[in-house]
């Protein structure tokens, strides 16, 4: 750290990155606070290096809503898609984030353009639940899970207290095998929870039933509302509307999700499941108890868990890379 | 602990105890080696404080055999099956033990005719892991589950080298759900682990089957072995004389502890697995083949675990049960 310039606070601040493949979003915190944060799409290009500097940039215009300059960065704190290998601050096959398909040292590269701050990266689901558990819905509990279901599903275990990782792959949630011979995965078994729970997983499923002949507004809306995919927010609105397809596909999710939690706990006997994610927090505590609906026949000891939205909401990942980074 | 008679080993001993429905297996473990063991009948009269009479027996069998005495007694570990309270050192709802439907003061019980030793009382299936992670097959490593296949199946886990109990009911591996609307388990739901992989499920299954006219030589072997139920040693011979109905029970078994390990791997990327009790411990090796051969097409993450059967067979629950007392 620089020493403290004149009208300068000496307090430093933290920054947290949530990189996706749709949007990148950052806060910096100031004394455990948001004092800033700012959002911006993922560039689209291709080249690792757009999306680098989309992300500085994004840290920048954090800083300023927070008063703060370069020289106050006490570390930087990154969440990503794909496999991390921590140590190097590196990530691997991020197939989601354009241009992250191969290796990118995304610590190095971020760290050289913001004055050689350290940096910190993690996995996205991890750093969204470990953002839960210091700041958010997580706080009064000591063993927990979080199930964050969005484009696929993913999962992070909070174990007395520590971010559990086993060899560096534990979490994933999305594929416990919730009906053996079920549904594709995107991961090429079948019957994974996220073949039923993913957003992807239900945007195909939702064009073969169309192909089939049933008949819905999802993807009516999905035009009005200029997105390509099926988004959280799309099936928000089919919701609404009463559109059947989207029931089912929510219904068929919520059933997904709360098997799995249910052989989750099981295991585990947690306190509590956190859900998240893009479509846990767009169609919130609805989703929930359809969840717990599910979940709750299956469950062995007499004690549930509890379970709850995230507090945190689309900050959960961004706030909790900024906690990693010792924020 | 008393003052060192003259002529004593002033190194004192730890008695461990496996209370089973069915037997009282009693080790006493000297600087960490076993150096006498017991073995007798679970007395099948209904009064706990027959049970209790046989366990102290037992431990007084084991003492002698390790050519020491009640004041060379630095502690003693009980695992038991049913709900533990051990803060009370109690059991409740041991049902597989004749007269434990209620609850009982086994630690008060014990110490009280064992010269008050302390007597340490944990969960059957933990303490038997336990056992295997401290002086057995999993001694490498520092995260893994115990599968314990038996009259029902149960879990037991060890995270970062810690034997992890949630909030006192983890581990209900058995309750893990394979195929939601399956077969009906003995905990009254449908579709868990045990419903396929326990010998009580398994029984009632050969029933249904025999009733509905398929033949098999399992039930002929039971009556030339004066049992009462379908062991696991009746599994054995049974699959090695080819017995087609109990090669397609033993099947779904390892097809459904195999579908449920590759759950419990997803969620936690343990090291190992390790495959215990007394359908595991009998059927040996090539069952775990058999459980290894259906999990591992559902494993998410490239490293899978090391799966193993138990190195110190149905010693397993009591020297783990004298570990938990400090042997």
């Amino acid at each position: 750290m620089t020493a403290a310039e004149p009208g300068h606070s000496t307090v430093p601040v933290i920054a947290g990155v949530d990189l996706g493949g749709t949007k990148i979003q950052a806060v910096v915190l100031r004394n455990e606070e948001v004092v800033g944060s700012a959002r911006v799409l993922t560039p689209q290009t291709g080249d690792p290096g757009d999306v680098i500097d989309a992300i500085v940039e994004t840290i920048r215009t954090s800083l300023e809503a927070a008063r703060a300059t370069e020289p106050d960065l006490g570390g930087i704190g990154i969440g990503t898609p794909g496999e991390v290998d921590a140590k190097a601050g590196a990530v691997l096959l991020a197939a989601n984030v354009p241009g992250f398909s191969e290796r990118v040292e995304l610590g190095r590269l971020v760290s050289s353009q913001l004055g050689n701050a350290n940096v910190t990266v993690g996995n996205d689901v991890n750093v969204g639940v470990l953002g839960e558990y210091e700041r958010g819905a997580g706080r009064p509990y000591e063993n927990l899970l979080g199930v964050w279901s969005g484009t696929g599903v993913g999962g992070g275990l909070i174990i007395e207290g520590q971010l559990y990782d086993g060899r560096g792959a534990a979490g994933e949630f999305g594929h416990l095998v919730v009906k053996p011979g079920g549904l594709h995965c995107s991961c090429g078994r079948r019957g994974c929870v996220e073949a039923y729970a993913g957003r992807v997983s239900m945007e195909r499923r939702a064009r073969q039933l169309v192909k089939r002949g049933q008949k819905t507004d999802l993807f009516h809306i999905m035009e009005k509302h200029e997105r390509t995919r099926l988004s959280s927010g799309v099936f928000a609105r089919a919701l609404e509307q009463g559109d059947k397809m989207a029931k089912k596909l929510i219904a068929e999710a919520a059933w997904a999700l709360g098997i799995g939690m249910a052989s989750a706990q099981n295991l585990l006997d947690l306190e509590a499941i956190i859900v998240g994610g893009g479509l846990g927090d767009r169609l919130g505590q609805p989703f929930v108890d359809q969840i717990v609906e599910q979940m709750t026949p299956h469950l062995f000891a007499q004690e549930p868990p509890v379970v709850l939205g995230t507090e945190l909401r689309d900050l959960s990942g961004a706030v909790g890379a900024a906690v990693l980074a010792g924020g």
